[in-house]
């Protein structure tokens, strides 16, 4: 068993429980007595903010006070000789790396829960999600993305609403796909432009649109010989740049190419497998081998999933070993190698299949087996998995305390128990990177299989139902994270936009339809389609510099909110002698 | 004659005058003593910053308080019934574009000139400009200018060092050209980035670094139906954004198209006559018509440069006339207009000549002759022209009072006349934009032409000392400008390597030295070429983005400061209560 301390819960509890700190269960009882006067030392003349903050950001600033709880000339944690601790380190962090911190996590608030699940997915109604109340109950962070989810989903309804008559009448006229082509390459540099335009008016309403970053600490795995840091002059762990440069060199780059080489070499095998089924096919053309024709490209779209969910987790031991002092530097690097390799997983074949074999029939086949097995897959991995280990899991406390769990009020030390159980939901990371992947589908060859964009937004309608469920049902809830953007994804978003504006200018360049323009010369051909690939690439780019990335309306306030606190400002120092105010430019 | 007033003039002389307000000579009283009242008013309880702020910085305070002198209940100018003013108006503005204020000035500091002339371009020694002393006394926009300048001529000379034995062994080599048009490409790529680092450097040591835009007001010029900006709650002319961007998308787009087909069609009058030339030549090869042979290109050199002249007048009268509420937007209008037209203007006949025509001769020869006679006629036009008139100019004023302009001690009133008839200097923009031509001839096509780089670097010198002694002696004193980076032009110049990139790989793809590797299959080359292309491409915008645009120690610097200011402000608000401390959130 283990003990549970609560907040606020020692007071008694008039208070609601906003977060829980778990502690191992030998934890001895002068660490605990310490952590626990550190705690209401932080408490100190709170005053009252009621009504005033989201419940999100109360627990945002608990998790930050808990974050900046340091010790002062305390050598180790009471109790634990071998706990060393030094002036400025935060003590949370310490208690967890050691290991006598389980977690630290918010609670679910289960009338506000209940009014959220009714009216984000339980109500089976055609309307918006409520990006306002998950915002107010999970934070920015996690609204954005939902927000981007839905945004996606509806960019994809005009390309699916074309996709469908291109599918039912010309299957075979491979000739009419440029211009789907033409249309995808549109398409895609609009949609990301016209979402930042939308992400900035939903930050703009949130408040953290102009928000500033506040000095960042590092992050809970991060060590090193404790020195100075230069920007605090804070005792801290220092790590020198030029080791974590070598690691990355000469240790996660090529490990991240012998990993793309064996996806390479698993790729030749589907292609020995695919020409295999041919033959067979070929032979004794039966139903079944007709049937046979999809079972390599199943087993491959099986074999990249599980070659990505091994990839990821040996890119995030990797990322956490380069020792990165910073959380966003890690994310970024974890990023990078996660969307280098997925992307060439994914895709390598697709790319081989179209531009090296140019067979566009197998091309199509082979881009419907992956995208739906996949979708399949994520769908299974994703929310049924979860929920079904913790039902599982859910049963034996079931028997304990039958149906508490239902209606009825359930006592605090049974919810705090029951949500330290649940999974720990690891950030939109994964969701980000599925909506990556799909976009891809979509984006770069979706003009040979247009019924894509029909089965992505199938996909991306379950997904906002079951990835609301798994938020509000399956996971502890997590602590919500202030955000004015979808961060480097806008970025990765845009990258496979200019990449499918090359794959459809190719594509388009090798259908026989342009190809009878220059019946003559094959130089020519390709000279036309690069420089109008050119032409697009630079369109591109001036279109996104002349789409102004924050509406005017919203531009307009931001700059009267600054113009106004400079007039206060000025006002306030109005009276006060120059030479006073020169020492405030400091 | 006209009648002359000091800011500070009119207290007695012991002040130095700093700038200069010059009226028309039947300019009533009323209105002079209402504008002195006025700027009196402002004047209040100054406080002594001397020696605190540079020349520079008291000047643009001055010029920044001029601009901020507002109407407050005068419905005209005194003494100007038709002059009409409403609260909030610029008083300066209305009376300047109404005619009675003809210009205002910073005057020059002899001393400090002399100084500054002295150490800048007057002693003959290799040494760098002294980028703090222009900034101490032109402003920081003036020396980032001239550190580009000194930086860009720097970066050109490896390449100069390396095109200097290209020129004289390998003249008539092409096969040789891949590898330096292989150096050209990574070359203007590194140069671009490691400038933005300087910049931020220079800029970090002046302290504009992270400065932070005021409000911006609307431009003189500026014109509308009187409402109410929406940002300030200032009565301003107001002006319809559709009906500008009417004009802008039905005269001014156009007009543009219109003066690029003139200029192609002049070019096309260029390529007659050199094929007429050749005609002649062949017919009779001696001396002189060998000669003849570059008077086309001469010719055709000396029409760019006046088409460019007339079109950058086109272009400003156009541009005033799209009416742009903000002088940054005029300005980013202009340089968008004159920069693409200047663009396709001189290299128009180059991209013709290497990519239709083929001819490596040819290119040569005419980008050596484009190259060196609009150096010539740039260096006339610039610093000898104005130089030459102004000279003639004084002589009328030299004859009345001979001498006094030597050493002796010139009377304020005789400095002011002096100056007020001195050419007044259009800003950086003629000179930003002489460079990224210069830019453009070495990185486009120098491959080809190796001593280019060995022409522009001597230019570049030159142009130092002729640009300094404009500065110092030809021009009146411009007003200081604060800036962190050389602004648009860094895009321009980032644009143009791009452009490099591209032209660089299609020279290379076309060298016999590449060809001979696909003797069989064009279509083969052209794919890899284009391939290589990409991947340069790409490359480059990775690079962009991995390469931070402020060194590590200024981050670190920047982040110090931003972290103390921050604690300061906690200190500062600890002890006040929550409620208090939210109010301030507004």
């Amino acid at each position: 068993m283990q003990k549970s301390l609560s907040v606020y819960d020692s007071d008694g509890s008039t208070f609601a429980p906003l977060v829980v700190i778990e502690l191992v269960s030998e934890t001895k009882e002068e660490a605990i007595a310490w952590l626990l006067n550190r705690v209401r030392d932080k408490q100190q003349d709170g005053g009252d903010g009621d009504g005033f903050l989201s419940m999100a950001e109360c627990q945002y600033i608990i998790k930050h006070e808990l974050d900046n709880l340091r010790a002062k000339d305390e050598a180790h944690v009471p109790g634990y000789p071998k706990m060393k601790l030094y002036p400025g380190k935060s003590v949370i962090r310490r208690m967890q790396s050691k290991g006598i911190l389980v977690q630290v996590f918010p609670l679910h608030e289960k009338e506000e829960l209940k009014r959220l699940s009714f009216s984000w997915f339980k109500k089976i109604k055609l309307s918006f999600q409520p990006l306002d109340d998950i915002r107010h109950y999970f934070g920015e962070g996690m609204a954005l993305y939902f927000g981007f989810l839905e945004y996606f989903t509806l960019a994809l309804i005009p390309m699916a609403l074309i996709g469908i008559p291109y599918y039912l009448f010309d299957w075979e006229d491979y000739d009419k796909f440029t211009v789907f082509a033409g249309f995808n390459l549109v398409w895609c540099t609009v949609i990301l432009e016209l979402w930042k335009r939308l992400s900035a008016s939903l930050a703009y309403g949130w408040g953290t649109l102009s928000r500033k970053k506040a000095f960042e600490e590092p992050r809970p795995g991060f060590h090193g010989v404790l020195g100075v840091n230069p920007v605090t002059g804070r005792a801290e762990p220092l790590y020198s740049n030029a080791k974590r440069q070598l690691r990355i060199y000469l240790v996660s780059v090529p490990f991240v190419l012998l990993c793309l080489y064996l996806s390479l070499y698993v790729m030749m095998i589907y292609f020995d497998m695919e020409g295999w089924a041919l033959m067979i096919h070929d032979e004794e053309p039966t139903f079944w081998t007709g049937l046979l024709l999809f079972i390599p490209s199943i087993i491959y779209a099986v074999v990249i999933e599980i070659m990505n969910l091994i990839y990821r987790y040996a890119a995030e031991f990797l990322t956490g070993w380069e020792n990165h002092r910073l959380e966003s530097t890690f994310q970024n690097h974890l990023v990078l190698k996660v969307l280098v390799f997925n992307f060439f997983n994914c895709f390598a074949s697709l790319f081989y299949i179209a531009f090296v074999m140019q067979d566009m029939v197998l091309l199509r086949q082979s881009l419907a087996t992956l995208l739906i097995t996949s979708q399949i897959l994520n769908q299974i991995m994703e929310a049924f998995l979860p929920y079904w280990l913790q039902r599982r899991r859910n049963k034996k406390a079931h028997k304990r305390m039958i149906k508490t769990m239902e209606d009825k009020e359930l006592p605090l030390s049974e919810q705090v128990k029951l949500e330290a159980d649940m999974s720990t939901y690891l950030g939109t990371f994964d969701d980000y990177l599925e909506l990556f992947l799909l976009f891809g589908y979509v984006s770069l060859f979706s003009c040979v299989y247009p019924l894509a964009a029909v089965l992505v937004v199938l996909n991306n309608v379950t997904e906002v139902y079951s990835d609301a469920f798994k938020m509000c049902k399956v996971f502890k809830r997590p602590f919500s994270e202030p955000a004015a953007n979808i961060g480097v994804w806008q970025l990765a978003f845009e990258a496979m936009s200019v990449i499918a504006v090359v794959t459809n200018c190719a594509l388009i360049g090798m259908s026989p339809q342009v190809k009878s323009y220059f019946p003559e010369s094959e130089t020519q051909l390709i000279m036309w389609v690069v420089g109008f690939e050119h032409f697009l690439l630079a369109s591109k780019f001036i279109l996104t510099f002349v789409i102004p990335d924050v509406p005017k309306h919203i531009q307009i306030k931001l700059s009267r909110l600054e113009f106004e606190s400079l007039e206060a400002l000025k006002k306030r120092h109005q009276k006060e002698p120059v030479y006073k105010r020169l020492t405030y430019r400091v």
